[in-house]
């Protein structure tokens, strides 16, 4: 019998590509990942303040304005000589060095110098002149002119997302500004899962679509009341928990519905919804957890065609499996250590397997 | 010889425990992470709005209100029946049930039910009654009240980083404002290393300490005019690039002295002044990159008791060091994919040997 529970299939936005009403006959998710792969990244940017760009995606391709160092300069703070100064220098033998000016590191070499001479090579002659008491040869302890790069070669290129080291090296450029690609605009519907949603959104880099503009992306939580008229194209995934999902378009615009149950919804979002949003976004499509390899503890039988992501919690050196699949709620994906998904090829991992975890939370392991 | 570019060291800020002026004779690592590790955690909280702490440390622990689930729930959609009336079911002895209420997961099950019969195991009998085609037990299909947490047991405790997950928890248990611990107050002094220090204390949960407070940690970069008095406790450790780090207090405040060639700051900020900031906020202590193991593609040297921070490109499998440890600057930091620890006690990792990898980016890997 037709789950007569199921949402009523909504056709009245142009014409279904594929509509499979029979959740037995599920989409699997390879299927949902080619249609959420097939979408493109947001042609929208703007140009933002260097001081609010972190995590931003790089627009542009920026090149180093002049050689990078701008001039020959130390390396390591020293004494700047001529190397062929420093010729059968030692302990017993030091031979004063006609050019020696103190560097630090960064700082350009003086004309002639061709080496630093670190200062445990050095000592102080009688008269207060300084003296080699090792060799060095020419181009230690410093870094010619162009060597990290050329001038108008580019360092950081289109489609980046902007980590501290990326922003100070656009200050180091002399850039107050970065052209990055815009926050794809997300239309959620409001659902008792919106405070799951919301902050998931925001994690993967999109904001609420502003009032009386086309979305770039659509939501809509089971149990929210559908304002949207769209055509399902993928209508049920062979995902558990979250295989209510369905995968469709409003014109064209992406519609992703999601599951009512919390854990569902939250599972469908990670794989389906999140990935198409990263997309649009130009982020990496991966999930954005930390992962770690551990061993099982026990195993985790799952269906063959199935992807089922199964919550663990880290205990020793391994993962253990937290109760069924759908069971728990957002109790068990807050107790959970993180997940493991168990691909479609597979009917599970057994005891001692080892396992990719999808971590919650950084872990608190040193260097 | 000391080396006349040394910053000159200011003790005008009460006694100072330890001064090493020499930095041939440099604090280890494990000290200095002793040192940081020393300092507790903020004990100022305040009171945020649910939909604006994404990302905050919780700074009460929060427990069940309720029973979780509330009632005896259905976990997957079906007819809700007695498990009895089941008994001997079959393709060809569908079974009429007496009581067959339709749920979907998550929906109270009516009194008198104590199962969840799948909808692919029913079908509809000559007067549209609902027959078993398949038998369940006592329990299948359904969550009892209270399986998942009991009444005011705790759900989220003291100290974690606030996930979506947890977020729709506390939404869930009725909270639209949560207690957090307050972000910590750094101050910063200018130099030309802010526009890559601020975001990192902005990835670490620092803000700027308002004019007029004592600030929870004081961050001094190399070529800043030090505006600060405070005693060196540490000064000079063997970390290559960083190791002209040094720590201190001004009166009961951390202050972390950075270097000023840029990879050498960062370096520092990393493995140093990042730690301690984390802390201080009630974060995991460790590196918060996400990492990966893989094997080196060439070997990597490194001096006994220094721990070394090498830059590497992944490639293939494997990944590949980034020319000398100190040179490059920036430039080299944008281009690694990530970075390798060296141990102070190893002389430097083999060819072919797994390291692991801190990665500056998100891995574009899938499940």
């Amino acid at each position: 019998m037709r789950n007569p529970l199921d949402p009523p299939i909504n056709e009245r936005c142009g014409p279904t590509q594929r509509v499979d009403t029979n959740h037995a006959r599920r989409a699997d998710t390879n299927q949902a990942r080619t249609w959420i792969d097939g979408w493109p990244q947001l042609a929208r940017s703007e140009i933002v303040d260097r001081t609010h760009a972190l995590g931003r995606v790089l627009a542009e391709t920026v090149a180093a304005p002049h050689d990078i160092p701008p001039f020959d300069q130390a390396l390591i703070a020293g004494y700047a000589v001529r190397a062929a100064a420093t010729v059968g220098a030692g302990s017993y033998t030091p031979l004063t060095q006609p050019l020696a000016h103190a560097v630090t590191r960064g700082q350009p070499m003086p004309d002639g110098a061709d080496a630093v001479l670190p200062f445990e090579a050095t000592t102080s002659g009688p008269t207060g002149q300084i003296e080699a008491t090792g060799t060095v040869a020419e181009g230690d302890g410093m870094e010619p002119r162009g060597q990290s790069l050329r001038a108008h070669t580019p360092a950081l290129s289109y489609g980046r997302p902007l980590s501290p080291e990326a922003l100070g090296l656009l200050a180091q450029f002399g850039h107050q500004t970065v052209r990055v690609l815009c926050h794809p605009w997300v239309r959620l519907e409001d659902s008792a899962n919106t405070p799951l949603l919301a902050p998931l959104i925001k994690r993967d880099g999109g904001i609420a679509a502003p009032a009386g503009t086309e979305p770039d992306l659509i939501l809509i939580p089971g149990g929210a009341y559908a304002q949207t008229e769209f055509a399902l194209e993928l209508d049920g995934l062979a995902l558990r928990p979250g295989g209510e999902a369905g995968l469709g378009r409003c014109q064209n615009v992406p519609v992703i519905r999601l599951p009512q149950e919390p854990l569902a919804c939250l599972t469908a979002y990670e794989l389906l919804a999140g990935r198409l949003l990263r997309r649009l976004g130009g982020r990496p499509c991966a999930l954005p957890h930390p992962t770690c390899q551990v061993p099982l503890t026990r195993k985790i039988s799952s269906a063959i065609g199935w992807v089922e992501v199964v919550r663990v919690v880290l205990a020793g050196n391994g993962a253990e499996p937290l109760g069924s699949t759908e069971g728990g709620g957002l109790v068990t994906a807050c107790r959970a250590d993180g997940f493991v998904i168990i691909p479609p090829g597979r009917e599970g991992f057994g005891s001692g397997e080892i396992v990719t975890v999808h971590l919650l939370h950084a872990r608190d392991d040193d260097w």
